[in-house]
């Protein structure tokens, strides 16, 4: 049973989770869907009421059926590096290539599925209340009025994209802010909006999910740091990320958040307040942990393999693939 | 409860069910994404673990609390017709949209997920096979060999894409067509193709299914019709559809497809045979159906409106919404 990884060819994250799969003796494929059909080959056969799928990569030849699990890591669009690309090869390429492996038995991390409704910040914070999880107040609007309201309550308030990335090329993260008292709101009209109370952090915590396995890590907010720094990603501050234990609360809360959103892996982003309250963020099914684990020496990418390369429960029950779900 | 319609103002198919929903007293918004920010507006708030979430078109709010179901029937890209489009707005309105009727417990007719996901022709193959309906031996494939070794042994194929039509502006649909005996396959290997032995049929069957409703229709190949006219779509034929049963183990075969692919509508594609097999081509989740209902007079129109309308089996059970899975 082998491994699949989709990613790009640069991508050290993977490197560090293929030397575990290696070192465990786990066969392991790994190809970048951008390189259909060039060095990168597919095919499926659908006779006599069966399936018998192979992809090429590099000169070797997996079985779908024998797959064990697929890593969607840093995938290509298919066959955007092919001699002649097209929008219409890449979509043919795409439903060739994702149509054959969503009716394998494979395990996912993440099914693409799970990973695209879990893109949705405000599905997102729908599912962390209904988990448990102490989400700021929160409003997204297109009516100024709404937003006038809700600044009237909550005067300390930051701003953030509803989508996440700004799709520029290459895509850039757009900072949280916070919201000068005197805004003028009326510009909300002209696109949905993201209010968020600010909460008054004294710690940003990462909390990075591995099937059922949990590993926090806490960063201190300095003594002086600039309290208009609220996003992490763009704060200056010295100090690293520390190993912390996961709230017995926090954790069965996080739990039913994964089997609610059916995701193998999640990056959870919370903010520690003074009372030591982490206030859910949000969850990024597909967030880097190679720097948490430099810093903290928690074994994440080791937990990724052990997923990757565990035996599939539905195979080890004893039944018959062919009769599970098709994905 | 509100039935809540997402398509472009210009949609007769929509017309005709919104004419059974009015009959019926229930009430119905129907808007088009593409008028988010202009004619059409969004807020939701977030605040002490509950969710409060308005939609507003035309002059008319709605609560998303109290939408029954979302018909996604031809809705525009979010924003499009904003004062001032860009991808970033309707990639931000889009989220802000779906983040939000995702997190609602209304039924979907259908579910993005399930929409996105039942597009995959190789999915819908294995699916078919699985559910026990006949598949022609098909081959999806960009290795010339396979498609040679393919050809010797199905000696009369067809040839159709993967994924659909051709995205173009406007896309257009890419007919199915027959295979001549001494074609050369070495342009397989620059791009997938799908290669299906083609069935010598005497009808086009047309099922389209409602929830648990089958209402099938029958075209017969007209006796002087042209072998090489494979694709109903583009056939010449003056015959027009007629209602058809659905034998039984075809039924039992086609449910169990639906609830496999979590649809609840689906518009099925079969060529019937010498035998009067009926050979599974492909399930459409979006497929029109105002041509079957106009020539058979069969009620699909009234059914879906049934659907839309019918009572949320959660709430009739007395199940707190708050309490079900987020999806």
């Amino acid at each position: 049973m082998t491994v699949l990884i989709l990613t790009s060819e640069e991508d050290v994250t993977a490197d560090m989770v293929v030397v575990h799969l290696n070192g465990a003796g786990v066969p392991v494929v790994r190809l970048d869907p951008a390189d259909l059909t060039g060095s990168v080959a597919l095919s499926g056969e659908y006779v006599h009421g069966a399936f018998r799928g192979h992809l090429s990569a590099a000169g070797r030849l997996v079985s779908i059926g024998g797959l064990r699990s697929i890593w969607v890591r840093r995938p290509g669009p298919p066959a955007t590096r092919a001699p002649a690309p097209s929008s219409w090869l890449t979509e043919e390429a795409s439903q060739a290539l994702y149509g054959m492996l969503r009716g394998s038995d494979a395990c996912w991390m993440n099914h693409p599925d799970a990973a695209r409704r879990a893109r949705h910040k405000p599905w997102q914070l729908r599912l962390a209340q209904r988990s448990g999880l102490p989400v700021p107040a929160t409003l997204i609007t297109t009516f100024p009025q709404a937003a006038r309201e809700f600044a009237a309550r909550y005067p300390d308030l930051v701003v953030k994209p509803v989508s996440g990335a700004h799709p520029q090329d290459p895509p850039r993260a757009v900072p949280t802010s916070r919201v000068a008292p005197d805004t003028d709101f009326s510009a909300v009209a002209y696109g949905p909006t993201l209010l968020q109370r600010r909460i008054a952090k004294r710690a940003d915590i990462r909390l990075t999910v591995v099937g059922d396995r949990m590993l926090a890590a806490r960063k201190a907010v300095a003594d002086d740091a600039d309290p208009d720094e609220v996003d992490v990603r763009f704060a200056v501050n010295s100090l690293s990320w520390c190993p912390v234990d996961v709230p017995p609360r926090v954790a069965d809360a996080v739990g039913a958040y994964m089997a609610g959103a059916e995701l193998a892996y999640g990056a959870f982003d919370f903010a520690e307040d003074a009372d030591g309250t982490w206030w859910f963020l949000e969850c990024n099914q597909s967030g880097q942990f190679g720097f948490v684990e430099v810093d903290t020496g928690q074994p994440i990418a080791r937990s990724v393999a052990e997923w990757l390369a565990r035996p599939d429960p539905r195979r080890r029950a004893g039944v018959d693939g062919a009769d599970t779900a098709v994905r």
